[in-house]
């Protein structure tokens, strides 16, 4: 089995744009900057992994509901919530070749530390002073450091004044900070309760790059969870261990998983704790999720701004307060290539023989089985038991070229099932099921398939 | 049971905001033009809804695979498919009350008849000779109609020059064409077969209404069907139905649905055939699905633009052409609006007492069951009935008030079971499971409950 460092990006990349999982986007056009587009196998894919978080994180959860808040959102809100005044990158400019960089990366790249919570004035000093230099030519010519706000802006009715801009929201977050009242309302919760949302956000980032790791459109997962303060920290632990859990359950290895506390420093100042799970991907350690204590900071800003009351109204203990929010926030893309990486691998299976397989969860596998007949002439038998299953999850049919053969197309594809239908099917009303992982295969019932391959997917 | 013109969407869409299915978008900042989030149960049930078309346009389609392409493309995308240049609406001003107006629903409006297709010059002409007015003031002084690209900009990259502008995709049919090829090469797939997409789009529409039904940032349903051609009317046809089938197993009523077919003035010059499918809402007919045999119009436009092929090399007849398209549009929205509408219902249930009920297919509903102990004593064991059901599919938890109340608020959002624990429940292992739709109750045991709930939420 290989592991995670002995893996490159360049095969899975390869691998996910020959068998459909991520093409570049726009591609017969030459692209746009490290745009993607999620295949027929993809989109299988993470639509599954967005299953599997909604699933965990609001289904199952007796706490939490979900929500779908529109991207385009009054421009109030992102005054309220920092990202006008302070959501930026800070950009210099190497004199001599014109290139562009975010000084926090430089330094995080040459000298090995993350200068998280740093001022541009510190930021600038060290990298005057331990010679940081541009990465395309070498120089040490740098501009000052200019701030660059990440929110892509575009204009709303007829005209395109500063009055009808609006932006595209570079986080799903805020969209549940300001339905806070709207859900506890009409849900009649009582604190603690979450609210869990999927959705798209857009940042108009200078350095976007690893494939799917860091995208100017993104989707997020986000859960925001409001309790009462002084249970804040409590809770906290509760989330970051739920989400540990979540990604052990689908198949993640711990020893490539690292939980990061962000360090006083580091913190920003409306957190009380911060911790980051990263995961240790073939270009290094990423980021994904950031799950913070975020006190009661962000529904506070929003009764400032907006003047309505975001007062929980706690009847136990019959007072008013701004409740504390736990915010797990994770990426789909990036959790996404996680489990892609954590599943490729390259194996021997004798006689010189290797076969390229995706040990996807069956939960993610974008096929969760796939129907081959052993000769075409048992086409129409073999088509019912696959419009059977297809009815319940997305499977495949293949009949083309040897049963060999099709194997490994469907191990390279995380196909966790291959469903054999040979010439005593008919007979005995069983196929032969052969496991994707341990090669190993058994006979099976028509009949008992479905609730064998359910088993299977459940975690 | 009430018809749908008896039906007003001012109950419905406070059907929505009190019970969390719609809420306004950034309401406690006044909102923003008619934009609306998706609260707890209507998140739920737009997954449901789209849940429902993916299964039966791509899941079960033997022909149709899946894709998830960016927002943001290649600008050159809106050169080719003629976005850039005719994606716009023909807008008057009045001049004399400073309203602003779009020409064709002046004339929709005021004269009954539908002027697709016609030039601005026959519009102004038209309205003109037929003394069309101004809405708001009653004036007939409007100035020359001006075009008004639909298109919302945005600009990437780290300046805000002409060369860095982008565009919100309009549709998200595109995405499927200039991904043709590559899907074609990796899944092998052999004509005819469709691509389908769920997808954000965006429109900046000067006016948006009617609650969910005309909205600026949407979302669709795509197919694009490629077919050899010659066969694209014999598959039109079969798309329709396919179409029609699906909403009519979803529970619409064919006596709310018509479908019209554009007569040949009305079509687009590279159409041969378009049918719009349109619901009776409480406002009126609206369109659903617009579905047209596109030819070979999108794919020969970006071969041009792109210079890329986008030939199809049809092995059996040994040439190579460029594929002709069916292309069912849905909005997601309008349909999901479409299914509230219908389900919809204020009943008479004896002694004068009424009840709101949403007639809501299990597969829509956004709580497939809710769990009810019968008292409050009984919570720990109808806890645990409760955590089995909400580990397979999304169910509610209520021990608030009388069982009837209870009944009444599942009634109200479309909950199609009620499952009361009672005091025999521990002895027989039984509940009862009452009915929304016929009230009737009956004794299942809780083994047999997830393939019972299973079983009606198929279709």
């Amino acid at each position: 089995m290989l592991s995670n460092t002995e893996k490159t990006m360049e095969k899975i990349v390869n691998l996910c744009k020959n068998r459909g999982f991520v093409y570049p986007g726009s591609e017969i056009y030459g692209g746009l900057a490290n745009s993607w587009d999620y295949g027929p196998l993809g989109v299988e894919f993470k639509n599954n992994v967005k299953r599997a978080w909604w699933k965990k994180f609001v289904q199952c959860s007796p706490y939490n509901v979900g929500l779908d808040s529109a991207i385009l959102m009054n421009p109030e809100v992102w005054v309220a919530s920092g990202h006008v005044g302070g959501f930026s990158d800070p950009l210099m400019d190497c004199k001599d070749c014109k290139t562009r960089h975010r000084a926090d990366q430089l330094i995080e790249a040459q000298a090995g530390i993350s200068p998280n919570g740093w001022s541009d004035q510190q930021m600038m000093d060290f990298i005057k002073e331990k010679g940081i230099s541009c990465p395309e030519c070498g120089s040490k010519n740098f501009t000052d450091i200019r701030k660059f706000n990440l929110m892509f802006k575009t204009f709303q009715g007829v005209t395109e004044d500063a009055k009808s801009e609006i932006f595209l929201r570079p986080e799903t977050a805020q969209g549940i900070f300001v339905n806070f009242a709207n859900i506890q309302r009409t849900t009649r919760k009582k604190l603690p309760f979450g609210v869990g949302q999927i959705g798209k956000s857009f940042r108009n980032e200078i350095t976007p790059g690893n494939f799917i790791f860091r995208i100017r459109e993104f989707e997020q997962m986000e859960l925001e969870f409001f309790c009462k303060p002084g249970t804040d920290l409590e809770w906290f632990k509760y989330w970051k261990d739920y989400c540990h859990n979540w990604i052990l359950s689908l198949g993640i290895k711990d020893e490539n998983l690292r939980l990061r506390d962000h360090d006083p420093k580091e913190l920003s100042h409306y957190s009380k704790a911060t911790t980051d799970i990263e995961y240790l991907f073939p270009f290094g350690w990423g980021e994904l999720w950031g799950i913070a204590d975020r006190t009661d900071f962000d529904l506070t800003q929003h009764q400032e701004h907006s003047t309505k009351s975001l007062e929980y109204f706690d009847q136990e203990a019959n007072e008013k307060y701004i409740p504390y929010v736990i915010e797990p926030s994770l990426g789909a893309d990036r959790v996404a290539l996680a489990f892609l990486c954590e599943a490729y691998d390259e194996e021997e299976v004798g006689e010189g023989d290797t076969r390229v397989v995706m040990h996807l969860h069956p939960a993610l596998a974008p096929y969760k089985a796939c129907v081959l007949p052993l000769s075409k002439k048992l086409g129409e038998q073999a088509g019912k038991v696959y419009e059977r299953l297809a009815d319940l999850f997305p499977v495949d049919y293949d009949d083309a070229g040897s049963i060999g053969k099709r194997y490994r197309r469907q191990d390279e594809i995380g196909t966790p099932f291959c469903i054999t239908y040979d010439f005593e099917s008919a007979e005995d009303g069983c196929v032969t099921v052969r496991d994707r992982d341990t090669m190993q295969q058994e006979r099976i019932a028509i009949d008992a398939l479905p609730g064998y391959l359910g088993d299977k997917m459940h975690f």
